[in-house]
């Protein structure tokens, strides 16, 4: 068919080479696609950027989930902001410990999408344990204090509804959401191409929580291929991740020997997210 | 002015956006064309195929040099392999112990042209410590034994010219050519979209080192964005990198973190190098 590009701030572009476009439509927020690729599996874009591909997807899902699940010493209630492809529920129901899950998406449309086109991301959303919530996770997380033990911010980019999901008053209600012992996980951005947003979050976060820790990983199809994650807890640190729970996962991207390369910042990306508290 | 994209296998795109093109020629190997770009700096292709932005050239050149000359107590004979931009003997020439370093490229032409377009990288090629060799690298390697205390390989793609520099002969002859406690690094490819090359070059090296390890960083402008590099020796393993120096080096890339964490491989990425010896 052709190529899709995702062009970022007028100075680079992503292309993914499609077959077909498998769906089309416009929700309340926002346009949603999926199209069959020629060599990345199904790819699915909100106003044409880039979500997940089922080349990649791994990576994001099991960097944002399991480094904070294989932290905490026993993890059962478990939040997802945002998420609504569902590829982290996938991730956090690899965990015999949790007994619920609960995805705050704001667009049900996304879930819906993702059921039908992707079900290899949004299998898991069909368990039982995992609760569909299709609301504002900014007024859900206010609502819930001392609920959960795992947070994973699973957001799309700073513009538009997700804005809020990147600022200080955001994350001190993530804090009082958290149980005592509880993790916040969140995506962070390009450190090559969003420093800014880099900068921002964890001058907002650092406040805030006693840990907070920058990591990244490898994903090709989103800007850069740079990938910044926040975590922070009061009580866990990154040296409080189980290496050997991670290896017994036996996962596609995370491992024991991750579990500290990924904290492993360069030289650059460290001085944007400052020090490590 | 335009995007520039290079396609890759027909599957994935990187695009990055142009200002004007600053030069265009022809030489006996390859086609060669520098760009202004808006976001990148200068841009450098070679058949249409990115080898460097002036954004992101810093963390390919770090990661090919400082770590093998930080593993080695005291480099003094340096050679690089193909590398004609001239950006690996710019970060050669920050260690004080470096006598000669001797950059091999089969093409004058990219030498000359990076000289003139691109001297942020290009610079350090006038240094009374830069030998310029325009040669065949596979025959100036077999012609030099035990003459080297690291070499650098800074190929292109394995097709074409660099074909040969991805196979068990020229590593052979790379080890002939180090000295005793010698040490090589080499570009290796992206594990996403070239893990038949990645596979490849380390099934093919492995035999012929003691110490074989891969390891990984962080390149925007290469497909994928994720790179993989190859360490090997007799001698020398990852543990013998002096995070110290590193530190000292203030780079923008390479740190004391970066030394371990580089060869922290996502689990597909170190299945596809085989286990490190």
């Amino acid at each position: 068919m052709t190529w899709f590009y995702e062009h970022y701030k007028g100075v680079s572009a992503v292309g993914v080479h499609t077959e077909k476009l498998l769906h089309e439509s416009s929700s309340k927020f926002q346009s949603i696609k999926v199209f069959e690729t020629t060599g990345h599996g199904r790819l699915l874009t909100l106003d044409d950027m880039v979500m997940l591909t089922e080349l990649d997807e791994f990576v994001y899902h099991e960097l944002l989930s399991h480094l904070a699940l294989c932290a905490h010493p026993s993890p059962a209630q478990v939040l997802v902001v945002g998420g609504g492809d569902g590829g982290c529920v996938r991730e956090v129901l690899k965990h015999p410990s949790v007994e619920r899950v609960v995805q705050c998406e704001i667009d049900e449309a996304v879930t819906r999408v993702c059921q039908e086109f992707i079900p290899s991301v949004a299998g898991g959303l069909a368990d039982p344990r995992c609760e569909l919530v299709f609301a504002d996770a900014v007024r859900y997380v206010r609502e819930h204090p001392a609920t959960f033990d795992v947070i994973l911010v699973d957001s799309t980019e700073p513009i538009g509804p997700a804005e809020a999901l990147f600022g200080a008053d955001f994350f001190g209600d993530i804090r009082r959401a958290l149980r005592p012992g509880g993790i916040v996980t969140a995506q962070a951005e390009s450190p090559f191409y969003a420093p800014e947003v880099v900068r921002g979050l964890f001058a907002a976060v650092r406040p805030l929580f006693r840990h907070v820790h920058p990591y990244m990983g490898f994903i090709p199809t989103y800007p850069s291929g740079a990938w910044t994650f926040l975590f922070a807890s009061d009580e866990a640190s990154p040296a409080d991740i189980r290496g050997e729970a991670l290896d017994a996962l036996d996962a596609r991207y995370v491992n024991a020997a991750v579990a500290t390369g990924a904290f492993a910042l360069p030289a650059f990306a460290r001085d944007l997210a400052g020090s490590p508290g």
